[in-house]
């Protein structure tokens, strides 16, 4: 039998709001979830009775925000001013920050409950912490916000925050089989996250339904939310193999050829569209690399060795001795690459791409590939990952849609209409 | 007799190199300026023992980093994991930060003592701290790098960091008399540092030669520092009046008129550049509203009646029901502004501005206007101000000069050209 843990934030916001599910049983459901499943590791902290606490709270003061008691987990990257933040890091054993970031007061002022921290991979970077896959445990679950999720998959919690640098919110998703959405860059409040790289740091959202993801968005951007249009007329869809193409597995390919047949016959038009320049990756890592080394300047000259060899001498080291005269192209370079996809965008409203370049590998020390990933992050669109098959390990596929920049309802709109053609 | 508290820093890093000088001789007297200037209030935390410390520990090592024992005076938006970090605000009594800003880390990884907290308007924005004038307690020093901008002008400390989202580096560094120097957008790493608009917000240099900027720009973006070149070619000028031009003062517009013709005779060329759109200024100003409504938060929601009514209503307030199309726009609007002042930059090397409306005002309540600053903080253009006379109250006046995007190096290169000439 199910139980409110299964229901979507939108459902449960309905049945908060009517009275027929206090936000103490939704959180209780949730937490008794978590315990079952806490093999999984999903979370840093989780503290039952602080949730319950807050969970009370909520129906005590009538249910009455956006979020009317549902629960949120927050990726370990995130401040909050009453939950440790490790940022997956021993540097910062015993950091309790002064302040909640933006986004978890948003989301606290919706009446939105801080369910716990989920994991996160070393300072949102590719040393893995202990989350496994919720279906797999021999797998990854993708990262770098592997606890959010995991957690998400597991219906521990319906709603997770997570960022991404690289491929940190849509591969986890991917690998997990829900839905991840990396918004428009700069329309998400990134005030109390530990920044990365500021040309890429980007909040996402874990979920569910796409309706979830307009509502959280709502709350974080602190406009109305967007009601998902699901009537909408077919798109045209840009059918976007991307330079990455030949690292995406056979699983992956056959996956996309399929869904593109498949949604072209449902009525939507589906040309190739080819992205230039070829070698946008490595500007990608070029930024990647020198902003990192510079923004980790305190963890890199005051704790080196409490970090991770692959984040130290793989990332910072290199990222140290770039010259600012490659960054400044790299930079250049992106701005030319966004300007061409605008263009793009007059001809299709959305994008479909591979969200990673297969299954979840088998094994914890490797979070996965983010090349998928990293072009979108770069190109600051909207995108976000459908659950949409599985492959040879029986473990999830997901496919990616890209809207125009600045255009993410449309996106939601447009992935309501790929989604309701996809099982 | 001047002592060593009036070198430049790059005149002092020669002495403590060559063992003329120690860091603790140097700090001393940086001190006792600092303590016969107290009434000036420049010092949000100024722990003498403290500073004395570290100026030990760096003579004792050798002196060997790049800055050698200078000290620098921090903006206290910037978090220092050894000194409070209050943003000039109540909320943040007893903040003591878990870890340095990446511009700290990088300071003191280069030998450079931190010497105190410099005092902020509240949150870096426009109600006031107690600072005064170094030259005239009854007139504002500017902000809201009011305390690094003071600091440095009365011979405290040689360096100092500022922050600029408005103009609140190169404002207060042209009302106090000295040089400011805002970089390229995105250069600096800003992490620690509390984020008022992620699209706005620039790390700057405070200080009293142009070497010092190269110095410590070199030790901030961890590259080799560009040495100024004082035998440059005439450059080729753009006189740019900017939309803001009727609300500047006579003296303004007699200096600016004064500096051009000599800049002229002395062998640059010299014409007028118009900047178009010539509403830019409401573009910076809903991009600031947006994003600072969003960035407050946790401020504004949970400590609301700790915000000064200017900051609250008048800013938050707005910015909470400005539309997302709005911004959006205004974002659109910024990036064609920014294409349209490259091509400005294929005619010329540099362009000549105002730094300010005029003097610094008569009065601590307002810290002057910022709308010849904004249009460049959203331009992402380095830009830096030179003293270059005085006004009707015997105050000092500055001439701005902005480069290309990324060019800096130019733009200093420049600058040593213009202020050769200016006196």
């Amino acid at each position: 039998m199910s139980g409110p843990e299964r229901l979507t934030a939108t459902e449960a916001v309905a049945r908060l709001t009517d009275g027929t599910l206090t936000a103490e049983a939704l959180i209780r459901a949730c937490l008794e979830q978590a315990r079952a499943g806490v093999g999984i590791n999903a979370w840093a902290w989780l503290d039952p009775e602080q949730a319950i606490a807050q969970a009370r709270a909520v129906d005590r003061a009538g249910r009455k925000g956006r979020l009317a008691g549902v629960p949120v987990g927050i990726k370990d990257v995130v401040d909050t001013a009453d939950m440790p933040t490790k940022h997956g890091s021993p540097i910062y054993a015993g950091n309790r920050p002064f302040a909640d970031a933006a986004c978890v007061a948003l989301i606290r002022a919706a009446a939105g409950i801080i369910l716990g921290k989920t994991v996160t991979t070393e300072f949102a970077n590719r040393h893995p912490g202990p989350t496994r896959h919720p279906h797999n445990a021999d797998h990854t679950p993708g990262g770098s916000s592997s606890g959010s999720a995991a957690a998400v998959a597991d219906f521990q919690v319906p709603l997770a925050l997570g960022t991404q640098t690289g491929g940190s919110v849509i591969r986890p998703a991917a690998f997990c089989g829900v839905i991840g959405y990396k918004p428009s860059f700069g329309e998400f409040s990134r005030v109390g996250i530990k920044m990365q790289c500021h040309n890429l740091d980007t909040l996402g959202i874990i979920c569910r339904s796409l309706e979830d993801i307009a509502l959280l968005r709502g709350v974080l951007v602190a406009q109305q939310a967007h009601e998902v249009d699901r009537g909408s007329a077919a798109p045209r869809i840009g059918f976007c193999c991307t330079p990455a193409w030949e690292h995406a597995d056979q699983d992956t390919h056959a996956l996309l050829e399929h869904v593109a047949g498949v949604l072209g016959r449902a009525g939507a038009t589906v040309h190739e569209v080819k992205l230039t320049p070829a070698d946008i990756l490595d500007h990608h890592r070029r930024i990647f690399e020198f902003e990192a080394a510079r923004n980790y300047a305190y963890e890199y000259e005051v704790h080196g060795e409490k970090l991770s060899p692959a984040l130290r001498d793989g990332l910072l080291a290199p990222g140290r001795s770039l010259p600012l005269a490659a960054y400044i192209e790299a930079i250049e370079t992106a701005e030319a690459f966004r300007r061409n996809l605008d263009d793009v965008f007059t001809e299709v409203d959305v994008l479909l791409a591979p969200s990673a370049v297969g299954e979840a590998p088998r094994g914890l020390i490797s979070t996965g590939d983010a090349r998928f990933n990293a072009i979108w992050t770069l190109a600051w669109t909207p995108c976000l990952t459908l659950p949409a098959g599985n492959g040879r390990s029986g473990l999830p596929l997901g496919i990616q849609l890209i809207g125009q920049r600045f255009r993410d309802e449309a996106l939601l709109d447009a992935a309501a209409w790929v989604e309701a053609r996809l099982h």
